[in-house]
């Protein structure tokens, strides 16, 4: 009943943005455990953050709960998925079918969180033609003309580090509106494109840091 | 002459810890370019972050420029790299070999960024034994066992979301001094037990509303 609701068209703070999915896989743990309905305050205590922030996160979702019995679990999850955008099919192209840019095309476990990569695209010649996990590569140079046919949305940017930038302005260039920057380099792109930084590497340096200062 | 340089034992700020890798970033491909030297100005200038805020992130690793010259591009490469953990071999474990896990145990680039997944751990009886990107596969009921030879102080978390915290206790119980979590839930670990969440979907999240936003 609520497949009609669609991703929200306004921006939604980022901190929330964030914090949304905990909750989403929160409540679909608690689902696989036969619970009907949750509140906020059970929400809040499992993540560990202020009550209020969970009320005030929610109600950017426009969901509304009834009095001692919370949320209805279903309607939850359903609506949740639906704002986050998890459950459209957001079209992507991956550029750089290298060691973690291959391992991203064999992961179909990005579908059930709404992005699809339709290709992949690299300079190598050798790779051109291949198909990973079902997904075709390309040469990089035919980005514009099947960028006519698919018309991607969502570039993913696994690249050399020092190809980094030229290849996201290509991608700017080609149509693309997203980057989700997977290199450690900081791209820089014009305001109406937004960027996604996934750090793996800075959060590898983090958990060093931290494993070595606890090993004192 | 850097290389008996060690990982600090000391907890250096984490917004730091992230901005140096977007630094090595900029000054590895400063080298690809033939340049030698490379001012904190210049630095901050390209990752577009305050000139101060450079400085002081350097001064954590203790490598000092020369007025007007700046930093040495290859001993700055040489001790931010050992600095942030790079250049050492951490052990890891991965349990959860579904799709993601899989991908990763693919990606052979992780081991330039001082991680070496030794072993991947799954309930799943028909991978066990088995062995991808040259990674034994093990039954998790294994680990025990696995740890006692391999003393593995990192343990990557890729399992279904409702497996998570369980996982995660059983690791901590074998030995794991550190979680990298890819499950978008939120884990709960002793004060002494680091974890570092790299939270992909919540990344996408962010994406897909900003790109509705701006379809606007």
């Amino acid at each position: 009943m609520y497949r009609h609701a669609t991703i929200q068209q306004w921006k939604v703070p980022e901190p929330t943005l964030r914090r949304l999915p905990w909750y989403l896989a929160f409540v679909k743990i608690l689902k696989t455990r036969g619970e009907t309905n949750v509140s906020s305050t059970q929400i809040a205590k499992e993540i560990n953050i202020d009550p209020s922030k969970v009320a005030k996160d929610l109600s950017f979702v426009k969901i509304s709960g009834k009095t001692r019995v919370g949320y209805d679990i279903d309607a939850l999850i359903e609506i949740l998925e639906c704002f986050l955008g998890f459950t459209a099919s957001h079209k992507a192209f991956l550029f750089g079918v290298g060691s973690l840019g291959g391992a991203l095309l064999q992961d179909s476990g990005l579908k059930q969180y709404g992005i699809e990569i339709v290709a992949g695209f690299d300079v190598k010649g050798a790779l051109s033609g291949r198909n990973i996990n079902g997904i075709p590569v390309y040469h990089t140079s035919e980005f514009p003309q099947k960028q006519q046919a698919m018309d991607a949305k969502v570039g993913i940017l696994t690249v050399p580090v020092e190809k980094a930038q030229e290849v996201a302005n290509f991608m700017i260039e080609g149509g693309i509106r997203a980057i989700w920057n997977f290199t450690p380099f900081r791209v820089r792109v014009p305001d109406n494109i937004v960027i996604q930084n996934t750090s793996m590497y800075a959060h590898l340096a983090v958990m060093f840091n931290r494993l070595a200062a606890n090993a004192e």
